[in-house]
C-alpha cells in the first residue's frame, strides 16, 4: 500500500478519524514547545483536543479540570462526535447539577497516548507522514498531567479551582495534587489507588497480549497495512468489562439467563445473555477505539505509582499539600477497592492534609463512578459547593 | 494436507499425542455401547483413559472416585507423561496420606471432552479419520458422570466409598451424589458450586473467544490444517490463570517488582514479575492442553446448574440422600466463594442430608484445592477416617 492510499484508509478508519482531525477546539504544540516524557525524551509537537463548558471567571479562579478514564475522551458533558452519546459524565456535570457549569468553567481533554484528539499512537508521525504506532514513547500518568498542565495554561489559567476524574482519571489527580500542589486548590480523585496493582497489571497483560497476539495488528502497523486487530482487542475489551462490573450485579442483570431460546445450543454461539452482551462490549469499543492506544493506556497506568518516586512513601507526596482531598470509593468496586483509597486517605492524614472520605454503598462495581448514583453525587455537591466557599466563588 | 500428513502432524502435536495414544490404562467402550449425550445424541464408540492406585478389597467397598478439574488430567497422584510433573494432588493421595492408597482403591479418569486420554475433540473420528474437532457433540458434567459410571462399572465396583474433586472436579462429585445417590457412600465436594456464575460464565466467555479469534484454530480444524491456536489459548489461559489467585497472593507473590531491571523499559515487554509470570503460564499451558478441549469442558461447567433440572430448587436434588457430605470451600477463592458452598450445605440441610463444612483460611485463592493447605488435608484426613468406620472398612 503507497502512502496516499494508506492515508486514505487511514482516514477512513474508525479510532483514527478523531486522532488526525478532531472535532473539538485543539491546542497545537510546535517542536519548539516539546512535552518532556519520563521516558527521557521529548514529544514534539504535539496536541491536545480539549472540550470546554461554562464561562471563565474574571479573576480566573473557577476552573475544574475533569480527567478521563481509559477508554473515554474529553466529551464528558456534550455528545461524542464518533458514537453520537451523551457526555460520560453529563448526569454529573453541566447547569444545575453538582460539578455546575453555570458557576465553574470546566475543561475535559483528550490524555497524550489516546485516540480521539489528542497525539497518540494513531496519530500521523510528521516526521514520516504514517501513523506513530510504537514509535511514539511509551506515556505515563505524569506525562498526561505534564501536557493538561501546558494546556491550562495556554488557556491562561494559573490555579485550577478543582481537579476531578475516575479510574485512570483519578490517577491523573493524584498526580496533580503531587506534580502542582499549590495549582489545585480541590482535588477528587474517585475510585482509584496511588498504585496500579499487581491483579490489575494482570489484567491489562492479558489484554495487551490479545492485542498483539491478533496477526492483523503487524506490530503496530496495522493503519500502514490496511488492517486492524480488531479480534484482539474485543476480547481486551471483553476482558476488562468483566473487571469493571460486580459479580452481583452481573448476577442480577443477567444472571443465567439463555438467549432467544428455553434450552442449550450445546454449541459455541452465545447460549446465555452475559455472552452476548460481552460480545457486544468487545465489538461496539473496536469501533470507537485505537487498539495502540489501548497498549499505551493500560502501560501508563500500570507504571503508575506514586510512593515509589517518594522513597517508597505515599505520605512524602503530600508532604506541605494544601489541597483539599474529597477520596471516594465504591463498596463493590474490586478493581480499586476501597483498601486502595484508605491507603490514600491514610497517606493524607499522615501528611495533615485536609482530606475527606466517602465510601458509597452500591452494587455496581468499579463502573458506579460513570453512573448516577446519589450518594455520589451527593459527597461530590457538598464537598464542591464548600470548596467554592472557601475560595470565595460565589455561590 | 493429505490425510497421511494430516495424521503425522497430529501424531507429532502436543495436546493429540496423549488424547491418540494414552500411556495410561483406557476402557474401550464400543458402538454397542454409546454413551447417551445430553446433547440428545450417542456418543460411540469411546473411550476413557484412566490411573488406578492402591488395591480394591474384595468386598469392592473401598473404591475412591477422584475427579479432575478443568485443565487436570488422569494423573492424580503419579507423574504426568506430558508434563514428566508429580500427580496434581501427590501431596493429598498415596501411602500414608489423607486419601491414603494403602486403605483405598483410587480411580481417577480423564473426563469425556478431554486431551489427555478420553474421548475428546482430539480424538480420531473413527468415521472420518481425522480429528472430531467441533464435530464432536457438546458435552456436559453429567455426560462425564455418565462415563465416569459406565469405567466404575467396568472396573466390577457397584459402589463407591467415596467420590472426591475439587473446581470442575467438584461438579462432578455434586453430579454423582445426585445421579447415583445410591452409588457414593461419601462425597467431597471443594471449591465448587452448584452452577456456573454470570461473572464464571463470563470470563469462560473471554477465553473461547480469545481460542476462536485466533486464525490458527481454522474454525476448530487446526490439526488438519497443521496448525495450532497457540496465541489465542495462551491468552485464555492467561486471563482463567488471574481467577485462580487472589489479589493478596499476587501481591505477596509479585507485588510491583519489576523483572531483570531497577527501571521501566518503556516499551511491551514483560517489565513487571507478574506479566513474564502469566506469558508463562500461557505458554507452557498450550503445549499440554488442546484448545479445542478448553472450548468443550469450559462450556461444559458453563452449562452446570443443578437446581435447573430440579424444578429450580436444589434441595430437591438430594432428598432422601443417604451420601455423607463434606463441603469444603477457601475464604480468598473469588472463583468459587464460600457463598456458593454455603448454597449447596443449605440445600443439603433442607434435604436432611448428612454434611459437615469447612471454610479452609487461606489468602491463595482458588488454586488453593491444588496446595497443601494443612487446614484442607486435616479436614479431608478427620471426614475420609469418620467415614471409612461408618463404611465398616479396617482401619
Amino acid at each position: 500500500m503507497n502512502e496516499a492510499a494508506a492515508n486514505a484508509h487511514l482516514a477512513r478508519s474508525v479510532g483514527s478519524r478523531e486522532a488526525n482531525n478532531p472535532s473539538s477546539p485543539v491546542a497545537e504544540f510546535g517542536g519548539d514547545q516539546p512535552l518532556r516524557l519520563d521516558a527521557g525524551v521529548d514529544l514534539g509537537p504535539f496536541r491536545i483536543a480539549y472540550n470546554t463548558y461554562g464561562t471563565l471567571n474574571a479573576d480566573k479562579t473557577n476552573a475544574v479540570l475533569l480527567c478521563h478514564a481509559l477508554t473515554m475522551d474529553h466529551y464528558a458533558a456534550s455528545p461524542s462526535p464518533t458514537t453520537g452519546k451523551p457526555g460520560w459524565w453529563s448526569s454529573l456535570v453541566g447547569e444545575g447539577k453538582p460539578i455546575d457549569t453555570s458557576k465553574f468553567f470546566v475543561i475535559c481533554s483528550n490524555v497524550i497516548g489516546g485516540c480521539l484528539g489528542s497525539t497518540g499512537p494513531a496519530t500521523i508521525d510528521p516526521r514520516t507522514g504514517e501513523p506513530y504506532g510504537l514509535d511514539l514513547p511509551v506515556v505515563t500518568i505524569p506525562d498526561m498531567v505534564r501536557a493538561q498542565k501546558m494546556l491550562v495554561e495556554r488557556l491562561g489559567i494559573d490555579t485550577l479551582f478543582a481537579v476531578i476524574g475516575g479510574s485512570m482519571g483519578g490517577m491523573q489527580v493524584l498526580q496533580w495534587a503531587v506534580s502542582y500542589p499549590d495549582k489545585v486548590f480541590a482535588a477528587v480523585p474517585i475510585a482509584t489507588g496511588s498504585r496500579h496493582s499487581a491483579q490489575n497489571i494482570a489484567f491489562h497483560e492479558v489484554g495487551r497480549q490479545a492485542v498483539m497476539a491478533d496477526p492483523d495488528w503487524c506490530n503496530g502497523r496495522y493503519f500502514s497495512e490496511g488492517k486492524r486487530p480488531v479480534k484482539g482487542l474485543a476480547v481486551a475489551r471483553m476482558t476488562a468489562h468483566v473487571t469493571y462490573l460486580s459479580e452481583i450485579a452481573l448476577h442480577r442483570k443477567f444472571g443465567r439467563n439463555l438467549q432467544d431460546r428455553d434450552r442449550f445450543g450445546f454449541g459455541f454461539e452465545a447460549d446465555f445473555q452475559i455472552e452476548s452482551y460481552l460480545r457486544h462490549q468487545g465489538s461496539s469499543f473496536v469501533d470507537r477505539f485505537d487498539a495502540n492506544s489501548y497498549l499505551y493506556l493500560t502501560r501508563a497506568m500500570d507504571y503508575f505509582d506514586i510512593a515509589a518516586e517518594h522513597d517508597g512513601l505515599l505520605a512524602n507526596a503530600f508532604k506541605g499539600s494544601k489541597t483539599r482531598f474529597c477520596v471516594v470509593s465504591f463498596s463493590s468496586d474490586w478493581l480499586f477497592p476501597t483498601a486502595e483509597s484508605r491507603t490514600i486517605v491514610h497517606a493524607l492524614n499522615a501528611a495533615a492534609a485536609s482530606v475527606s472520605f466517602v465510601e458509597v454503598e452500591t452494587d455496581k462495581g468499579h463502573d458506579a463512578f460513570l453512573l448516577e448514583e446519589p450518594d455520589f453525587y451527593r459527597a461530590v455537591d457538598g464537598f464542591i459547593s464548600s470548596a467554592a466557599r472557601a475560595r470565595g466563588l460565589a455561590q
